[in-house]
C-alpha cells in the first residue's frame, strides 16, 4: 500500500532498485495533451546517476519507455505508463547486506514490517524509486506551464552550514543549471561543491535544504480543512527519502515575530488584491492567493557512509558494517528535480480538484 | 471536497464557526471498544475556549452528543457522529467581516475559491473546524493506548525565543496541564504566560513550536513510498490552522551533521535491535522502527490583531480592518490537544493499514 | 467502513434506526447552489414512513435539519451536514431480536463481522439509513435539472408477476405519484396495491422491480475501465438494501439475440448522432453517449413477515420468530426515491470527474 | 481516471490494444507469497486468444513478464508490476476505423469524452485490458486458497437460449475445461459450440450468461452500507467490456416470491449456523454469511460483427461499416477466467479490510 498519489491526477509507482525495472503509471491525466518521451527524458536526465563528478558513479542511462496513453504524439487520457530497465545490477555487491542492516537505512524496518526484503541497493527504499516520480512530474510541469505559464523552481540553497545569497529575483533554469551542485548563487555553488568532495574524500557525506518557488499560480488552489494545499505540499516532500523537515512562507522563523509584524497587510495592485508581504508564502487557509509560493526542505546527509557503523545483524548480533556500492554523498543536487516533480504533481491535482467543484456548474 | 482525513479510519469534519454545529463521523472505527461522552468531552474541554485567562473570552461549552455508532456503551464498528451546537453566536459581530478581508486570513481566498463566503467567526476556515478532529481523535487516543500502551504527549516548546528546557524523560499529562499554556517547564511557562499577556495587552498575537513525542509505537508502521509515516504526519499538522513547519527527528539542524554524525547505530538492547541515538526520531524509510517518535510544528502569531491593518475590501478599495471579536493571542496552548488527536489519528490508520496487508494472511 | 460513496460529490451516512439521529455529511457540492430545507424534505416526504395505506404505520416525520454548509440560502461549498432525528423509538419492542437472528436479515452477518450489534430495528442495516442517501440525492437531483435539464425517473415496474406496460413517452413525475404504489401505469397500479394489500393480510410481503430512466444526461459521462457509468450505477443500486440484480438497456434477454440484431446502429439526427435502437441503454465503453439511460432494478420480498419462521438464537438454538413491529410488506414504491436519488449522486460525481479530467485544460 | 480497482488490494492498469504493451500494478499484495510468473500465466492463458477453434485468430502469447515486487519467488509486500507486450499489430487493419464509428462500439463515446482516441483495435476499450486484471486476479485466488480454501468457479451457463443444466455439486475446473466453451454440462456445451460456430458462419455474433460460484469464503466479508459485498461484486462484473445484467442469489426471478418463500430460514448444522435454503446467494445485510456465494451476469453479443451496418463517421456523414480484425463471434468463454479473477479481487480486499477493522484490535 502506500504506493499511489494523488486524488485526480494519480500516479502509481513500481520498481526495485536492482529488479527488472522502474516505473509509474498516471492515472487521470488531460487527453489531447503533446508529449514525447524526450520532453521526460531531459528530467530525468537531471536525476540521473553518473551526472557530475560529485554524484554517485553508478551508470544507468535511464532510458525511458511509454508503454500507454499516448497516440501519435498526444496523450489519450487513458493511463500512461513509464518504464525504466535497470542495467547496472550488481547483485554480489549486496551479499554483506542480506545479513546486516545498514543504520538509518530501511532496512531493519523493511524486514520487521514485511518479513522479507530485497537486500540488492535497499530494494523498494531505494531513491530509484522517485524516477516515476521524476517522469510523471515532467508531464505535470509542461501542462501547468501551457496553462498559466506556472513556473516550479527548486535550488540547493544550503549544503551543511554554506547558504546561498538570496534573491527577490526568480531563479532561471540556467543559473541552477550551471554547477553540478544546482544552487543558482555561483559562489556558494563553489564552495559547496568543495565541501562535497572533501566530505567523500574521509568516506563521510552531508545534507542540506533544497527550497522551491512557484510563481504565476492562480489564486484559489487548495482544498481545506485536510486537503490544504501547504499539507498536500508537506506530505509530497516528506515522503521524498532523507527528508527531515518542510517549512513554509516564515516557517519555523516567523513563530518568532508578533501577529501585526506576520500579517500580510492587503492591497490593491494593478487592480489586482495582493499582499504588500509574503510571510504567509503565497497560501491562507490551504488555498493558494496567487502570491508566490515558496517552501524549504531538510535533506538529512547521506546515510551510507564509507566507515565501519556498529550495527546489528538478522540474527540479532552486534557487528559492524562500512558502505559499500556507489552512493551519492549529498542527495541534494540529484534531489532538485524530484522536488520540482512532486511540487508539479500536487498543483495539478489541486487544479483539477478546484476545477470539479467550482467550475463544472455555475448558479 | 478535502474533509475526510484517514484511509482506514477515515474522519470527515464539518461546520461553520457560527452555523448550527460543529462535528465529525467516524468511520472505521474498531467495533467493541468502550466509550462514553465523557471521555471524549474530556479532550473536547481541553481545547474549548475561555478555560484560561490566556485564552479567548468566547463562551462555549462545545457539550459533545453521540449521534450514532455507540450502542450501550461499546463502539458497534459503524460510523460515529458527534455533534457539538454552537451556542454563543454574535452574527452582528461581523458585520465589516462581510465587506472586508481579514489579512492573513483565509477571507480572499474562500472568495475567490467558491465565490461565497460565510463571514461569521471566518466560517469554515475557523479553528473552531478542529472541534470535530479533537472528538475524533479523543477515541483514537484510547484505542492505541489500550492496544499497546501508546502515549502521545504534545506540549508547548517555545513561544517566540522562549524555549521550554529538554528533558530525556517522557513528559507527563499532569506537568503539562500545571499551567494553562500546557509547557512542562514551569519556569518557561510563567515566562510564556507573561509574554503573551503582555502582547495581548498590546492588542498584538504571538505565535511559537509545539512539540510531539510518542512512546511504546511498534515498529513496522508506515506505508512506503507516499504514505510515509512522517509524510502522513506531516500532512496532519500542515492540516491544522496556523502552522507553518513540520520537522521529524534531526530535523532541520541535523542537516548541518555529516552522515557519520548524524547516523543512528544499531545495537541489541534487551534482546532487541535499537538505536543508540535518535536523529531518525523513530521513523527510518517510511516506517516506525519502535524508538520513541518525536516532531516539532510550527505556529505563526494569531492574524486577529487587535489593531488597525491595510486591507482591501470586496468592492476592490484600498481601507483598513481592526480585529474584532473574541481571539486567542496565541493559538498554541489550545492546540496542544488538537496536535495529539492528529497523531494518533495517524497513527492508528497506519495500524490499520498495516495490519490488514501484513497479519491478514500468514505463508 | 464502506460507508462513503462517490469520488468528487462524497457522501457519507451515518446513523442506527433507533439511535439519536440519522444523517449525511456531503462532501464537495458546488458552492453557490440556492437550497432549502424544504426542497431536501420534499424528497424525503416520498420515502418516508407511513405516508399511504400501503407502507409501515411507524411514525416519523423525518424532519431535516441543515447543520452546516449552506449560508443565506446557497451552499458554501464546504460539508453540507443533514441530519433527521429518530423519534418514534420502541427498544422493548426488540427485546426478542437481541436472542434471535431475523432470517434473510443482517443480524447474524453483523453479529458475526463485528462481535456487537444493536438489534433495535435492525441498527445500521434498517433501511432508515437511506434517508442520508435521499436527502444528499434532492440536492444532486437540483444541480442536475439547472445544469441540462436532466431528468431522473424511477417507478415500480412490476410487483411479482404484474407488469407495468411499458411506454415510450418518458413518464412524468405525477403520473408516478399518483398512486402509492408508484407505477405509471394506473390498472397495474392498482393490481399492485390489491396485491400488497392481500399479502399483507396474510402476514407475508412481495418484491418486484423498479425502473429508471435518464434524459438529456450529456455525452461523455463515465470513467473507463473500472469505474464505467454503469458499473457505478450497479453498485449504486446494490447497494441498496433488499436488491438482488440489477440490468442496463437489453440486460438478460439482450443474451438472446444475435450481434447484429442487438448492435445499435448510428446515424445523423437533427445534426448529431444518435442510435437508432438503444438496446446498449444510453452508455457504451462505459460512457454516456447522449441517449436516454435505463436500468431496472430486482428488490427481494420484505425479509419481515407476521409469520413464525425457523431461525437460531445467539447461544447457538434452533428456535422460532414472528416478526413483529411495523414493516412494509413491499419496499419498492418508498424505493423510488432512493433510486433516483443514487442515481443522481452516480451521475454528478461522473460529471465532475468529466470535468476535471477533460474540461480544466485546452491543448 | 477510473483505472484503479479495490481499497486495500489496489490494482491498476494500463495499456491500449495495439499499443507496445498491456499490464497491471498491484499494490497491496501481502508479503511473502510464493508466485511465480508461470502461475499467472496459466491464467492468461485460459483468457489468450487463439486458444480454440471459436475464439479469434489473433496470435498473442500474452507472456508475462515480473517487473517488479517478487524476490526470489515471493512477493515483497511491494507494488507488482506485470507487463503483457503486444506483439500481433496490424495498424493498416484499422484505416477504415479512424474514419467511422463502430455500431455499439466505444469508439463514438471516447471521442466524444476524450476529443481523441486510439483507433488500433478499438485502443484502451479492447477486451485485451482484461489481461491486467486476469494476470493479478491469479495472485488473488492464490492467496484465498491459501488462506481457506476458497473456491471461484465461473463457467458459461448460457449461449442465446441454450441453457446449461443445473447441478447442486460445486463443478470441478477440468469439467469446465473440458471444453473449448467452458460449460460444465457437455451436452449444453456441445450445442453451444455448434451455435457459436453457425452464427460465425453467417458473419453474426452471440452473447450469454457466465454463472460465478464461490464456496468455503468465511461469513463477516463486506462493508454496509456501500461497499456491500454483492454492491462491490456488481460493479467489479459490470465493469467487465459487453456485460449489461448482474443478479445475484434468486435474482430478478426471486421477485416472484413472497417473503415466506423466500426468506432463508437459519438452522444449528453441525454446529455451526447456517441457512436451509440459500435465496440469499451467501451474503446479507452486504456481509458473507458462510453459504456458497452464487451470481450471474449476463454479457451482449459481440459488438462486431462481419456484416455491414449503418453508422456515421467522424465528419458527421452517414455511412456503413464492416467488421474487420480478427474477433469472437461470442466473448463468453474468454470471459469466464477474467469473471474469476474480479470476483477474487473483490474477495482479497474485503477480506484485508474486514481483517484492518476486526481484528486489528481486541477490546
Amino acid at each position: 500500500m502506500g504506493n499511489t498519489f494523488g486524488q485526480l491526477l494519480r500516479i502509481t509507482t513500481f520498481g526495485e532498485s536492482h529488479g527488472p525495472g522502474i516505473g509509474v503509471v498516471i492515472d487521470g491525466c488531460p487527453p489531447r495533451l503533446p508529449i514525447t518521451a524526450e520532453e521526460i527524458q531531459f528530467e530525468l536526465d537531471r536525476r540521473r546517476p553518473g551526472q557530475s563528478d560529485i554524484s554517485t558513479p553508478r551508470k544507468e542511462a535511464d532510458h525511458v519507455e511509454i508503454l500507454s496513453g499516448v497516440y501519435e504524439g498526444k496523450t489519450l487520457g487513458t493511463p500512461i505508463a513509464l518504464l525504466v530497465r535497470n542495467l547496472d545490477h550488481r547483485p554480489q555487491a549486496y551479499d554483506e547486506m542480506r545479513e546486516k542492516f545498514r543504520p538509518s537505512h530501511a532496512d531493519f524496518c523493511y524486514q520487521t514490517k514485511y518479513g522479507i526484503r530485497n537486500p540488492e541497493g535497499g530494494g523498494r527504499s531505494s531513491a530509484r524509486e522517485t524516477i516515476g516520480r521524476v517522469a510523471a512530474g515532467a508531464i505535470a510541469v509542461k501542462i501547468l506551464r501551457l496553462a498559466a505559464n506556472v513556473e516550479i523552481r527548486a535550488f540547493v540553497q544550503s549544503i551543511q552550514e554554506i547558504t546561498a545569497k538570496e534573491t527577490s529575483d526568480f531563479p532561471s533554469l540556467s543559473s541552477i543549471e550551471a554547477n553540478p551542485v544546482r544552487c543558482p548563487d555561483p559562489i556558494a555553488a563553489q564552495q559547496m561543491t568543495e565541501r562535497i568532495k572533501s566530505v567523500r574524500a574521509q568516506g563521510d557525506s552531508v545534507g542540506g535544504v533544497i527550497k522551491c518557488r512557484i510563481r504565476n499560480l492562480p489564486a484559489g488552489l487548495g482544498e481545506p480543512v485536510f486537503d490544504r494545499l501547504e499539507a498536500d505540499l508537506a506530505k509530497a516532500m516528506l515522503s521524498l527519502p532523507a527528508t527531515k523537515g518542510f517549512e513554509i512562507g516564515s516557517g519555523f522563523e516567523g513563530t518568532l515575530l508578533t501577529g501585526t509584524a506576520h500579517n500580510d497587510a492587503l492591497e490593491m495592485r494593478n487592480g489586482a488584491v495582493h499582499t504588500k508581504t509574503n510571510h504567509s508564502g503565497g497560501i491562507q487557509g490551504g488555498i493558494s492567493n496567487g502570491e508566490e509560493i515558496y517552501f524549504r526542505i531538510a535533506f538529512k546527509p547521506t546515510a551510507t557512509v564509507m566507515r565501519p557503523q556498529p550495527t546489528v545483524d538478522i540474527h540479532g548480533n552486534n557487528t559492524e558494517i562500512i558502505g559499500k556500492g556507489r552512493h551519492d554523498p549529498c542527495v541534494l543536487p540529484r534531489a532538485v528535480p524530484i522536488v520540482e516533480a512532486m511540487a508539479a504533481l500536487v498543483l495539478l491535482d489541486h487544479w483539477m480538484r478546484d476545477h470539479a467543484q467550482n467550475h463544472a456548474f455555475e448558479f
